[in-house]
């Protein structure tokens, strides 16, 4: 860019021999070309990740042709002079419920259509009640009533939004709810009609949610309940996958003794500890949905967020076992009890291998809608850990130090956690410029303790 | 509610003797009075639920009577008659844009209003060029052009909203982008005005960000940043409360015996561990904040971030701490090595205590925003905890023992927690009414290899 400046002073004062002037177009072709090449770059880079998006689930492309179909059977409201002369200008209220309405599953559709619906409903009729008691008050009265009105019912409406069931589930109405009531209310002082206005807003926005529904449903469907059984028998086949890396990578006789950072299935728990958002708002969708699919009426879906906080429950647990197992690794002791340790190694192995083979039998269980087989080898790795306890208490000398060093080696690992956190905090006040204390008062306190 | 029935149906008929009717009158007093107590009592719940929510955050008040208040100014706009006339029917859109931008968070608002204001303008430029171009095909081919448009802008808007970066702070755009879009295109098949339609949106919603602004900055503000800030100090306390708990009733000479299940400080570390959505959308928010109170520009927001990941993974391991304790403190074994018990109970102690000195001298330096103190906690905790590896490493063969035995136990409670995970899923193919499999097909292949 400095070469551009300097032709470009150049030129306006007139100077410059000619082998000046061309090396400086040399150069000017030279940035060009490294800028095309660059920009190139970058739209192949955003192309292929726009690709990836699109590969990762494809119900994606097909949810924004699905948008775009539903916008396109809105306009023709408006093409169409018979069904425009019904509404005028309130079709409006159709393309926007289409473009607030549509979401990715059909639930979270059904969700907010009917949502936007109800309230739309009841905040009209509140809205028409205001209107007639403001009207009694007489020309100068009436703002101010309307005012009164909509400040009120505003703050009420706004502070149940922080109530957490409602939030959970109607939050969308109830910001609909005070659209609405506002819109009314206010309205009310300026247009005559005051009912059609009403009923309008409410059929153009039925009618919107209608074209919604119909695309969701009808065309390529994405249910949030299908998604959630789905989660559900994917996090119980990473459970598994865990527990076979485990199997095959540590405790078979044969398992090779490299390092085990940075192997894939250490990694594999965390996308199962990290589900609980999608979970949850899968599950009300899912509850809202008809019947689809083999989906009948009244299905468990609460079950699955039980099942989803085992599961994450679970995933912690195997957090834990994979640093040990990462630091047991790590440190080549020599064999100092071969026995023990080779029945331990067994035992560990068996435990893995069966509970594995157990979890994946539930996902392909819950995956197919079957009765999961019974099989015995949960029975079979319940015994190998209760025979390891027993093993353990027997030498009850053992078990004490064991557990008591387990605690002290967890808490070396906090303590270490908590280094960490100290230099994070300094780096933060370093970053922000945190003053230096004027005198440190708690320090002194707390030292007094020491 | 029977007894009701039953007199009506007898009043209807003209029978019963007075004594009859008596008698049920008495019923209809009695279940009156019980369903007035009922709801009586439902509503006293009720409000202690609702003055709850408002004792916990008295912030919420705040924000919903500033709701009030942003609705009740931009209503002024349609008592004011020269206001109204310049605007009409528009001033709806300023309504409309209180209502959905208001958040609680001034960065909220801002974050909102920016994208609401932006996206509007972008769209609107772009749909009157969409609405020049379709002006040229001739009055068959304007609907079918328009309609093109449509689809093809809303289909691939709705796709860039599946990008994570622009999901995290344009969503919102995105939306009011294919919403001004549509509605601009659309509405140009038989607004004759369009220039003036997109103008009047344009000014309305700027109106309404900018009452929506005033409000939240001027009125009580509530700043995202300063959540953030807090949060993080709050984390930090919460640590530390846990490892004070872990000091006083484990690793004291006199601490007490007793099951330490229930106990409220293994319940703290909870909370830290799902701070991460909060701390995401807070630290979206705190980076359209102006300056603030001791928050400059450019105060460093994602290192609150970094610090938050560390506090989680440092509570993530104080579960596997917590559970074990517990095991701990139930299984009361003879001492049989007393000497090293002691040993590592003063270990675990100095490790505890340190450790949460530093942490509250963190916490108090990130909430004053002064530089840490130096102590020697952090280094002494550090020393205890290398001093307890020492003494392991001194004695390999228990070192390793040891780090076997606890991948064993941890394992065996990973166990215990697939067999409820077993026990869950079982349950849901009753309640979801599971099919018998018709031959068990992997079930046999996995089988062959056992």
């Amino acid at each position: 860019m400095e070469s551009l400046t300097t032709e470009e002073g150049n030129s306006n004062g007139g100077g410059g021999g000619g082998g000046f002037l061309a090396n400086c177009r040399e150069q000017l072709r030279w940035a060009l070309d490294r800028l095309i090449i660059s920009s190139r770059g970058t739209a192949v880079g955003f192309v292929g990740k726009l690709a990836k998006i699109a590969r990762d689930d494809p119900r994606r492309v097909a949810h924004s042709l699905k948008v775009g179909l539903a916008l396109t059977l809105v306009s023709v409201l408006y093409y169409v002079t018979p069904l425009f002369n019904g509404w005028g200008d309130s079709v409006i209220w159709a393309v926007i419920t289409v473009v607030v309405v549509m979401e990715f599953t059909v639930g979270g559709t059904l969700s907010r259509g009917l949502n936007r619906t109800i309230a739309t409903l009841v905040a009209g009729f509140l809205a028409i009640a205001a209107h007639m008691a403001a009207n009694l008050c007489g020309e100068k009265g009436e703002p101010i009533l309307l005012g009164v009105f909509v400040f009120l019912v505003g703050s009420a409406a706004t502070f149940s939004r922080f109530i957490p069931e409602l939030k959970a589930r109607y939050d969308y109405g109830v910001m609909i709810f005070i659209l609405t009531f506002t819109m009314v209310a206010v309205s009310s002082y300026r247009v005559d009609e005051l009912l059609e206005f009403a009923h309008e807003r409410l059929t153009t926005v039925a009618v919107g949610v209608t074209i919604c529904l119909f695309t969701t449903v009808f065309v390529f469907p994405i249910w949030a309940g299908e998604d959630l059984h789905n989660l559900a028998a994917d996090s119980l086949e990473k459970l598994a996958e865990f527990l076979e890396g485990m199997e095959s990578e540590c405790f078979r006789e044969n398992s090779p003794c490299e390092n085990l950072e940075g192997k894939a299935f250490l990694q594999v728990y965390k996308g199962v500890l990290n589900s609980k958002v999608r979970e949850d708002s899968l599950c009300t969708f899912a509850k809202w949905e008809p019947i689809h699919g083999k989906f009948r009426f009244r299905h468990p879906w609460g079950q699955y967020q039980k099942l989803g906080a085992l599961c994450r429950q679970c995933a912690s647990s195997m957090e834990a076992l994979a640093s040990c197992v990462v630091v047991l690794k790590k440190s080549q002791y020599p064999e100092a009890n071969p026995e023990l340790c080779l029945k331990l190694r067994g035992t560990c192995g068996a435990m893995s291998l069966h509970s594995a083979k157990a979890l994946r039998g539930l996902s392909l269980a819950v995956r197919t809608m079957t009765l999961p087989c019974q099989t015995n080898d949960m029975s079979t790795a319940a015994k190998a850990a209760s025979d390891f306890r027993t093993q353990l208490s027997e030498d009850a000398a053992l078990l004490q130090v064991m557990h008591v060093a387990v605690v002290a080696s967890l808490l070396s690992d906090v303590v270490i956690q908590i280094e960490r956190i100290t230099e994070s905090t300094s780096k933060l006040a370093r970053l922000a410029r945190f003053t230096n204390p004027e005198r440190p008062p708690s320090a002194v306190v707390i030292n007094v303790e020491d």
